[in-house]
């Protein structure tokens, strides 16, 4: 084991982020997690729009909180030159820009991406939109729903024609990472050509690298997968079934050889000699009698029989858990998942990020009210911003 | 505009990976993306499993191709002392180590992740696991919605009383995009400290983290969110109304502000009116209703006057697409999101990765058939590999 360090390894980066909802605050949450200092601009008086959308967290929203601890807030006004002046000052001092407002909004304040490239070469930009540049959609608004629909993501969960959209919001959160993880590869590259970097995610072109399997069969095979509720398309017995201690079990075969596992662990030694069952693409046929044939058995076991069960046959199962029970889940709690951050409202809980080094620092942080950080920053900054317009050069 | 270079930022990197399914062969194949040299050990006969999905890609599987081209197959027999020895050459040599194999089956090679980091200090060691050390749940099998189970993200998706599944397999595409950017954190990190690190990553600590914003909403209200098909929990209307032309339009309206044009919008100025809908909290007790009423105007407009009268009055709309629209869809053909990898079939074609910088190269590469690098990876290590095991020392 190595020994755990206080400095996280993005100790030295600032970030200055023009960002709202998750796309870009996930990302940037995440680069303050592994220590870089994350400045939020935003509006005054308003803010990033998360901040409105409840107050469940001790007056703070659920997603605010969530997505922002560890971050200054600056309410800078860009409508005022000399806010702008400093919000320049900062880029040049800066090792990071993301942003995710809207397609022009950085043009509007004579920051487009070209400009601040030519102007600070080792800066790295990072900005994201919905449908990218160019292409008939590229106008249009995009949120997280309407991403998912446009790439199939919808036509693929849920029931035939039911189609659900995911509850995670799989097109803000996959841009975030991939905002993220990009960041991380241009602060390496920096590190060798001296040169920052112009990133720019689209969350289409995110979503349709998530659908790739999916893209491949339908594209080589002509047919559309149809959604199979908890199941999978693709192989069956799989699914959630109810157990006698009235809780659901989630569990199935991925294989010919887990499929006899499974007939001998439900009692079904005839169905594990029947032809008919043998191969999985014969199993996805009659998926209606496999998954009653299942549930029969399941019907007569509580949960942890079942998984008992399940665990000594190689067969995998789980808990189908609600959010509360995820919040109560053993597996969290016992493993020191969860922490305390700081929020306007006081402290509450939030679960340590899921990946990092087993040396890194596990930083903690709290939530900043809007422009928290404005003064210290405006003091930072406003020198550098002054003699910048003074001799004409940058901070 | 910066010029494109012929070098992927991780040009003279070298991943050595033991994967299978997604968690991991997408994090590699992300290295792969930026210059990285990925070395696929597989079993020899069989290999990674998702090779046996089906054959719809020229002979090849549908998720096989799109996790791994761009790497190199070395199938070695880890039963077998000797290739043992190549397999420690090669991490004697590599930057980074990828692993989602069992727990316990590194270990049962001698290779446990503790003497590893401890032979080779530079060495950055990526493990990927369903549930983390330590736990109840710790020795449990995890797929995809055996993890999206457990964690909420099935609960909060379908309709109340029909869960489902998201299609999209987020437990395993998040932890593999969580694998990859802490290996990249973890790059820039040794280039600091000479270190490298040890990144143990489980799909149930990325999946909490994704379900942040509902764990915030439970843990402060108790509340469960109840899940509404194609629509969000928390804002009304908001979902998929059928068109004129037999087209699924979505639509609608994420603030006040946005409802009063969306009534406009659908000639319904009585509704914008009426004090009862005012407030978002307000619509998501009468949704039902309210989703009736837009359907009513949808109803009678085909697909191409909804997306224009909604981006006129700016309302946020989309598109439902099948995979097979999202093959075809313009966004991305247009905007050359398109290229062509080998196969052992033949060329095929494939997205280009969602998130790069401007200046890096676009890297291609083919799908390799198993073992089709085994005789040039041993003939470049085994050398290495004799002389450790005659002089005692490392490679």
């Amino acid at each position: 084991m190595t020994a755990t360090r206080s400095e996280g390894p993005l100790a030295g980066i600032t970030v200055v982020t023009m960002e709202q909802a998750i796309s870009a605050p996930l990302a940037t949450r995440h680069l303050a997690d592994l220590g870089a200092r994350v400045i939020k601009v935003e509006n005054p008086g308003y803010g990033d729009s998360t901040r409105h959308y409840d107050s469940v967290v001790k007056g703070t929203s659920a997603h605010f909180t969530w997505l922002n601890y560890g971050k200054e807030s600056a309410a800078l006004n860009l409508k005022d030159p000399a806010d702008v002046e400093i919000l320049v000052a900062m880029l040049g001092r800066a090792d990071v820009l993301v942003s995710n407002m809207a397609p022009g909004a950085l043009d509007r304040l004579g920051l487009g991406i070209d400009s601040l490239a030519e102007r600070f070469p080792r800066l790295i930009i990072a900005d994201v939109s919905g449908y990218g540049k160019g292409g008939p959609a590229d106008h249009k608004r995009a949120y997280d729903l309407l991403i998912q629909a446009e790439t199939g993501s919808c036509a693929i969960t849920g029931t035939e024609g039911a189609p659900a959209k995911p509850g995670i919001p799989i097109a803000d959160i996959g841009t975030a990472v991939y905002v993220y993880s990009t960041v991380l590869a241009a602060l390496y590259d920096r590190d060798r050509t001296g040169a920052g970097a112009v990133i720019e995610v689209s969350m289409l072109d995110v979503v349709s690298e998530f659908m790739g399997f999916a893209l491949n069969q339908v594209i080589h095979t002509g047919v559309e997968p149809i959604p199979v509720g908890m199941g999978s398309p693709m192989i069956a017995p799989y699914g959630a079934y109810p157990t006698s201690d009235g809780q659901t079990a989630v569990l199935g075969t991925t294989s010919d050889r887990e499929w006899q596992r499974l007939c001998e662990m439900i009692d079904r030694p005839d169905l594990a000699a029947n032809e008919t069952y043998a191969h999985n693409d014969d199993r996805v046929v009659h998926r209606a009698e496999l998954d009653e044939a299942v549930a029969a058995w399941t019907r007569e076991h509580t949960l942890d029989e079942i998984a008992a069960a399940g665990d000594a046959a190689g067969i995998g199962n789980a808990r189908f858990n609600t959010v509360g029970d995820l919040a109560k889940h053993p597996q969290l709690s016992e493993r020191g998942r969860w922490r305390t951050i700081g929020t306007p409202g006081g402290e509450v809980p939030a679960l340590l990020p899921p990946a990092a080094a087993r040396s890194w620092p596990r930083l903690s942080g709290s939530v900043p009210a809007l422009g928290e950080h404005t003064d210290a920053v405006r003091g930072e900054f406003s020198q550098a911003a002054a003699s910048a317009t003074t001799s004409g050069e940058e901070a």
